[in-house]
């Protein structure tokens, strides 16, 4: 079966976000002052084939813990695409 | 009153995507054959204040329109978070 999933890359808590910062500065600047916090993430939205969706989840967490996500400084979490 | 919203950026249809395209090429070498396409986007999750959604929600656009998004290329979308 195919399967689609988002897999939602985070910074940690704690973890200094350069560009989040850089954005609500921005945002301020052109006149949204009512901005008070903005954090930027990472998506891949990703087609896999497997016999189940718990299959496809294992497969998933292992592409991140592998590849997609650094674990010293980011999260993740999966997210199904209808 | 306080509001947060991912706002998600996309490429359009038909835009190339080196990321996505340079991860799931990644993801295959790596023996994840079974995953068929990867598409890379990016969520800026964003906390303001305002009357009400729905001045919110005009705002988050006006953002979008005038900073998160490159009309040419991206799509962006709007997300609450509880």
């Amino acid at each position: 079966m195919k399967f689609t999933a988002d897999v939602i890359i985070s910074l940690k808590k704690g973890v200094i976000d350069p560009e989040g910062e850089a954005t609500k500065k921005a945002l301020n600047l052109l006149g949204f002052r009512n901005v008070s916090r903005v954090e930027s993430m990472k998506i891949f939205r990703i087609e896999l084939s497997a016999k189940t969706k718990e299959d496809a989840e294992d497969m998933l967490k292992e592409m991140c813990d592998r590849l997609l996500a650094n674990p010293v400084i980011q999260d993740y979490s999966i997210r199904w695409v209808e």
